[in-house]
């Protein structure tokens, strides 16, 4: 969809220039000034919409309220699926401070509430401070070496996958085989495949879509939902694809933990994020 | 304090038995159904409430209006220093569902906002699933070998320290000496001073009353202001001390990750926790 088409975006927020088109991602997240957007086909799992998606479109609306550029720290607790069609996101930037903006919001679709968000908005460019790093970047085959993930998923349908380049490492991937390696990990790289450059609004939605870090177990397969799930960007991402890990730590008591790094080309941590997710009861 | 001295209390939400006596947690932490509170002296750190003590009573409110009885996952922003005096914590039910009520609130005093929340709340009684657990409880000394959080800590009084019994392990102590391991990790026990039970409500607190585990690296000392606190409650703790671990993976651009896990006495997880911390900039 190009720029000419979509008379309408050139007012809707920051764009990011893709040779004078408009990207998929920044189309499919556009948000109107009265909080009005659209959830698009083709960001789903098998007509869910992504969580991750739903997190950067409502982040979008967050950023727009706050006069800030970046997202800091966005929660969001999903409360029932997004499907295509049209939603409104109704932000209030609960304080406005000279570091950061903190603001509270609702998605809803016809009168029902889809998502209860909070997040801290403020400015990455060029900050430093004492530096300190437990672990560096998931140790990846080349990105030409890492398997795309699949459209089809078992039994799902990840149209997704149509929209982003997530290139899986073939250690982490028994599972497709049906090898269950055990090992709750999953990594990857990240990019956009009509080349969208990564920003910090996009970093919302990366720690969202790579399959759970537990078809690595031999827990009863299945979805996932999740209760709810909390994005720290940390820092700007420099130009290149963005090397990710995701892992689950514990699974018990109808839950589970998936706590995901991003890093950029440059080996910088750019997000980390944690899930709580659902399990099936015994 | 006595349940006789302090008869409004028997209206004020969930009480845990103490001999006819009232917790000083729950005293310290009750709420009026209008939502109006009292951050009460003695839950600070020279002078500023603690974020947890802040989310728990916070979370009481919201676990009130949900009608569950446990927090489930709770997140809270942190927007102005809490000192003694009245508060006012509105509280909005956005969805009560079969298994989870979600809630949005906000903690303000003198019509300033201190705190924004949203959580999930439940029942987590009796819930079996499919178990994985990557790691086990922290490797900790016997409680009585662990050394107390002691009030004075540098220029800092922990007047906290009297009201709840964090036992720090030796290992992790090397700060308290001026000798920095450079691994940014700090363990113990937790328990109240005046024996009442843990619940679900007080892991609220629990992960946010250690010392931060960035004093073990050689950063420049000092204040780590909380710009967001997540806790995820996993299992109703069992009787006895909880074994706890927190985890600092990551400083840079002025922010710090500070990871949680909580263990009861059966060795059983029963939270995880993750702050996003500011450190000071360049």
């Amino acid at each position: 969809m190009t720029a000419k088409d979509t008379p309408a975006h050139s007012q809707k927020g920051k764009r990011i220039g893709l040779n004078g088109h408009v990207s998929e991602f920044d189309d499919a997240t556009q948000v109107a000034p009265d909080g009005s957007a659209m959830i698009l086909n083709g960001w789903d799992i098998s007509g869910n919409a992504n969580g991750g998606y739903l997190m950067a479109m409502a982040g979008r609306a967050m950023r727009n309220a706050s006069g800030r550029p970046d997202p800091i720290s966005v929660t969001a607790h999903y409360l029932a699926p997004g499907k295509p069609g049209p939603v409104q996101i109704d932000s209030t930037v609960v304080k406005s401070g000279r570091r950061f903006a903190t603001v509270s919001a609702q998605m809803h679709a016809g009168g029902k509430p889809m998502m209860q968000l909070v997040g801290a908005f403020g400015d990455l460019a060029d900050v430093k401070s004492y530096e300190h790093n437990a672990s560096g970047p998931p140790d990846l085959p080349p990105f030409g070496e890492c398997r795309p993930r699949d459209r089809e998923q078992g039994d799902a349908d990840v149209a997704l996958s149509d929209r982003i380049d997530v290139r899986l490492d073939p250690a982490h991937l028994g599972w497709a085989r049906g090898e269950r390696s055990g090992d709750a990990v999953m990594s990857g790289w990240f990019a956009f495949r009509d080349g969208r450059p990564l920003d910090t609004l996009a970093l919302l939605m990366v720690c969202d879509v790579f399959p759970p870090a537990v078809f690595n177990l031999d827990m009863p397969p299945g979805w996932v939902p999740t209760v709810e799930y909390t994005v720290h960007v940390r820092a700007v991402p420099a130009p290149g694809p963005l090397m990710c890990t995701f892992r689950t730590h514990f699974v018990g008591s109808g839950f589970l933990n998936e706590d995901g790094e991003v890093w950029d080309s440059t080996g910088r941590l750019v997000a980390q994020s944690r899930q709580l997710g659902l399990t099936p009861l015994l």
